[in-house]
């Protein structure tokens, strides 16, 4: 990879050669994937993206981790759709809003860009079996990507997860565990396994590549926005990977000069479940908390990448809300109402924290936001139904229905 | 509309002008719209849309009827992928296979091809609010695309329809009817209504329209191969709608020179609802049947749009096939697991009947087929469980996960 200089430990910042299936650093940091800005210029630049027809995440394949001749497995994931929602700008108080539907990859979240890339490198390395451990949506994605790559996979979900994604996963044929716990011992029991087996390691934050693949959504959004930085791109923080990733697209653009200042992060959690953004508020080390919210994609009270999560928020300049779940569900309906965008509870919570900062006038009124949509509605229909309530019951008889309606 | 002459009854061929809100000929008979196909490749050909960014079923704008200066309305609708899947070619016989997943499309299914053209003509014709009945996804896609469009909905839907279906369009926020009976007393209580109220008229077959959007999934995967026909494209057929557009869709590109050959039709129903296959098969009038099948989507026993239905498939020199419901159950696992694509039930019912093919003998060991996926298994959860079945329980304990997986 001439594009890629190393790997780097966050923490003691011991590099590492960008080995397929490198984890982590053996000071237990994470590593962070160290890119040659200098030689990526002499080789991507605008005019690339302009004569490159790939709709998929793999039209910045310059900026990302595989190597030159790697034919990227998996499905297709990304170019998901940018859209601009006057109406919910106005209602806002800002100049400009858009929403970027991750809800519509082919697992229905943004969580496919990470397994396609995890399913790419797993192919580079010569595997057969990948595993994970996951809230839902990690996993899903994984077991689709995998099936379509051709790839066993070792699944671990806590058993709390919402029946749409355990339908996914034992649909592609996933060996699939529910454990009977919280995501910390799903994690644990995953990392017992994986090391006592060998298979390709796709966990969060443990694995590299995975952001590297989540980034994609922020180059995406600046090349649909021509280019032009937003003010704030807000995001539903869970186990920081996500957030950690957005930064790295956002930093990657600003390094290769497609941008000329990286737009400020909007880090959102629940408050039941909101360790990384305590952590940046108090400006003190995160704890773990319980994992007390209905969003079940970011209810994880021990962040697996708290460190590059929370460099990414303070480093853009951020700024941290939480949302209570009936925030998150009132989110749920609007958006759905008003942009045609019906988004899991985790996917919309990042518009729910755009929701309560404008009430409080904590958002400039010429401010350009995007707001990100990590996963698709269809994947909680129960909670949904909680929420938005159930239709009217009629026979044939236009009468009833008249009356039903008060036409 | 220069691109268009009129739309004209199928039955006694009358011709009426093609305004935005014309429904059916007053002998009853459904239209059909009309190109100018000579002067539309004056405008149009293989290097217009080389040469155009446009990831949407609006790419094809030329070969569609609406107004030359009309921005389309509603969600960012097709262009969704079209897998080559060798593994289940060579399991089926054939000499290649293309999965086109339209499950991936905003609101998940090929219906927001439809819908986005019915808001789209709705707003040209001044209209603001739209209404229809649906066995479910004309329906959600009607009131996401609406939504966008800030479009208000009447939306009618059997009872039986899908708890997926339901939290769709109550999320999006419709004017919901759940009509106690069938499809065709829901689509009765629909025209009651809208003939009582004046609203735009969604109804699938009545207007002409909606299958104007539909055929661009042809377009596209004429496009995606290359503007090389298939031999086959595979279809589910319930109301007949979808099959006739992918007709009409593959009867443009051919009129326009960009195939030299029409493919044929596979028309793929369920055993237990199965009235256009069994006109066809039987070469008489279709009948009224009973709606004895799981897959909501095309358990339809009056069927809107016959006479398209069975001119496509005759005139493709189209091929039947009834499945069982336990051979759609068999189907959606086996593209889950082997294209990593997760199907609803009448989603993966060509599929179904493609496999039913195979192991009949009956598909040509040199065939290119392409094989249409119309809707996402995420629509319908409880019946996907029910066939996946339920993942492993387990506590965070490496022995007892080994134990259960035979490790």
């Amino acid at each position: 990879m001439k594009n890629v200089k190393c790997c780097r430990c966050v923490k003691c910042g011991k590099e590492h050669a960008a080995k397929p299936d490198v984890t982590t650093c053996d000071c237990g940091g994470i590593l962070d994937v160290i890119y040659d800005y200098d030689y990526i210029k002499t080789i991507f630049d605008k005019n690339t993206l302009k004569h490159r027809a790939e709709p998929t995440m793999w039209r910045f394949r310059e900026l990302l981790p595989i190597e030159e001749d790697t034919v990227p497995k998996g499905l297709r994931v990304g170019m998901s759709p940018l859209y601009e929602v006057p109406n919910i700008a106005a209602d806002l108080g800002i100049q400009k809003l858009y929403i970027k539907d991750d809800g519509v990859n082919p697992t229905a979240s943004l969580k496919d860009r990470a397994s396609a890339m995890a399913v790419t490198k797993a192919c580079e390395a010569g595997y057969d079996t990948i595993a994970c451990s996951s809230t839902g949506n990690a996993a899903s994605s994984l077991a689709g990507n995998a099936a379509k790559a051709g790839l066993k996979t070792y699944i671990f979900v806590p058993s709390r997860a919402p029946k749409g994604k355990i339908a996914q996963l034992m649909m592609f044929g996933a060996n699939l565990t529910a454990v009977d716990g919280s995501y910390e011992e799903t994690f644990e029991l995953s990392k017992a396994a994986i090391d006592k087996y060998g298979w390709y390691n796709r966990n969060a934050a443990i694995n590299p590549y995975l952001g590297e693949g989540k980034k994609t959504v922020a180059h995406e959004m600046i090349e649909q926005l021509g280019f032009h930085a937003p003010d704030f791109v807000a995001v539903s923080v869970g186990d920081g990977c996500t957030v950690a990733g957005v930064y790295k697209g956002l930093y990657d653009m600003y390094m290769v000069g497609l941008i000329d200042r990286i737009p400020r992060i909007i880090s959102v959690q629940a408050e039941g479940c909101c360790p990384i953004n305590t952590a940046v508020m108090t400006d003190t080390p995160w704890r773990p908390q319980e994992e007390n919210t209905y969003a079940d994609s970011i209810a994880v009270g021990v962040p697996r990448n708290p460190d590059k999560a929370i460099s990414a928020i303070k480093n853009s300049g951020g700024i941290c809300v939480n949302v209570t779940d009936d925030e998150i569900r009132e989110a749920q309906k609007y958006l759905a109402r008003n942009a045609g965008v019906f988004g899991e509870p985790a996917g919309v919570t990042a518009t729910a924290g755009l929701m309560k900062l404008s009430r409080e006038g904590r958002l400039p009124h010429d401010a350009t936001v995007v707001s990100i949509v990590t996963g698709n509605g269809l994947k909680d229909i129960d909670s949904a139904i909680q929420s938005a309530g159930e239709p009217v019951h009629c026979k044939n008889d236009l009468a009833e229905f008249e009356a039903k309606f008060g036409l």
